[in-house]
């Protein structure tokens, strides 16, 4: 994220790229909005052939990919703009790992809006947003999410499926909590022919999910609970209940709530499947701070006595590659 | 500004923190505000004193220096904050060399609010802002320029009295086009005490460069001109104009329109001093399409080729140390 300091006297430059920094989020969106990775992936690869297929001014163009040069989403040569390999797989919209869509909630205004007043949260130690209660619904705010992020859920979600050996299709009951677009719960669904998923989410947001569920093929095996999970029927006997990216979002007492009625719904032997960024002892939740009323980063040492208190004896660490996430995996006794 | 991939499979982690970029801008913006880093500089290095001492709470101020421990701009350990070199001589608002003050311009809300249109600011190739036209006043926002950024030019300002021999301490007539804060015009004041300076700018802008002058104790040499530059009468004699960073906020005919009356104004072998930061083949200059309705970031072929139109026959190129910038020195032929 930060560039070490050039080496050499002190120079406020890297003061002054943090205070701009907005403008790579307003940039990339810019470009992303204008598809100008795709156009660059099909052939027009100078601000001319740009302008004429985008629709942008030429200057325009030119001047918003100079800077996305700099800042090392394209190259230039002799005039000509080339993707690097990680546009050309991320951002290009022809590429089935595109990510774009991201910039349907990551960067949007309304995400930059919550950190206008981020002082305010640092004075009051939680979010001065007004929808900042993550146990109540706010289905414009989660459905633009499990619509723009599932891209992003790729890695870990194949990892999930892997752990809970998917590919050896043993019959399967899995709860997904708070399944946003589903990708969790569908992977396992897709990869083991014979899982069953139950999905809970507020009703709007479940939408996105049986659509991604009828998309992958498997919505025969998926079905839904509508609700909070703090108050919905979660059913029982699951094999395993998914926690993904769910605890965060929680103080301590609402976070032990929640273990203690994931660990009621397995059946004995079952095993809930958390996953989170687990810091060390640094913690860098800002954005939980700014979004919500009492989040926060926990460490390994937090969650092991949260999940402790809710009734699960152990609780084993697996990173999931490349990618700044864990999986905590905790077994209720047989 | 951008950090290089990782080695290994390529992942979006670096199209994630572009997307999330802007809160760089509101953690520094935040930590500014609430004037962490004098506080921390001053010995309240835990994120209790830090709460204490600032009046923000314990777990939001806590969570704000771990972003900024992440971002490189404290360090952590066993829970004790501290400055980095970096911090403690440009965020500390008891050093000298504090930079603290850009924020009062870098980054605000209306900052970002014109980057808000930036994917429209493309499309037409110039500003969808209502005042981009930089040859009409717009004092709320130059007035701000002009209280904020005067500490980043410290580096610039002292290289150009260098340039000019301000030590020599030579009767000598200098007109800074567009002072702003006037610390260039300033500065060679400062250093030639023979030296008599003309500042020219919109009125409320020229409010704070008087107040300078008086604060660098020069004021006596220190005379103002109101309005604009493509308009009011310049005088004459001079042996130096000052034009620093102004050209970019203008398309080419306009920048040679200005170059003409420079040369008009200066006396026979007196000398134009341009500062701007001048790109080599790619340009960089996003913040001016955002800005600006027709500006851009020149090359040094645009600059000759503009300032030859003006009159100049030879221009030479002098790299400002350690800062991004160049200035340009165009003598009127004796």
């Amino acid at each position: 994220m930060a560039t070490p300091s050039t080496a050499g006297r002190p120079t406020p430059e890297r003061i002054f790229n943090a205070l701009n920094a907005y403008q790579q989020t307003a940039a990339l969106r810019a470009a992303i909005e204008l598809d100008v990775f795709t156009a660059i992936g099909a052939g027009a690869n100078t601000a001319a052939a740009l302008a004429a297929k985008t629709g942008a001014s030429e200057k325009g163009v030119r001047i918003l990919c100079d800077y996305l040069t700099i800042q090392g989403f394209l190259t230039k040569e002799h005039g000509r703009y080339a993707l690097t390999q990680e546009s050309a797989i991320f951002l290009d919209r022809k590429s089935p790992a595109c990510v774009g869509s991201m910039a349907g909630f990551l960067g949007t205004e309304r995400a930059r809006s919550i950190f206008d007043s981020l002082t305010l949260a640092v004075r009051n130690g939680g979010s001065v947003w007004s929808e900042g209660d993550n146990t109540k619904p706010n289905d414009e705010f989660w459905v633009a999410f499990a619509r723009s992020m599932a891209p992003l859920t790729v890695p870990s979600s194949e990892f999930i499926a892997k752990l809970l050996r998917a590919e050896e299709g043993k019959t399967t009951k899995v709860l997904d909590i708070a399944a946003g677009h589903g990708m969790y719960g569908i992977s396992v669904a897709r990869k083991n022919p014979k899982a069953e998923v139950v999905a809970l989410d507020w009703p709007a947001v479940l939408q996105v999910a049986l659509e991604n569920a009828r998309k992958f093929g498997v919505a025969d095996r998926y079905s839904v609970r509508e609700g909070s999970a703090f108050e919905t029927e979660l059913g029982s006997g699951y094999d395993y209940v998914l926690l993904t990216n769910i605890f965060h979002h929680f103080d301590v007492p609402t976070c032990e709530k929640l273990m203690r009625r994931v660990y009621g719904a397995l059946k004995p032997g079952g095993k809930a499947i958390t996953l989170e960024f687990v810091p060390n002892e640094d913690r860098v939740s800002l954005i939980m701070l700014a979004n919500t009323d009492s989040g926060d980063a926990y460490t390994l040492a937090e969650y092991e006595k949260m999940f402790r208190n809710a009734g699960f004896a152990s609780l084993s660490l697996h990173p999931v590659p490349e990618m700044p996430q864990q999986v905590m995996v905790s077994e209720k006794s047989a």
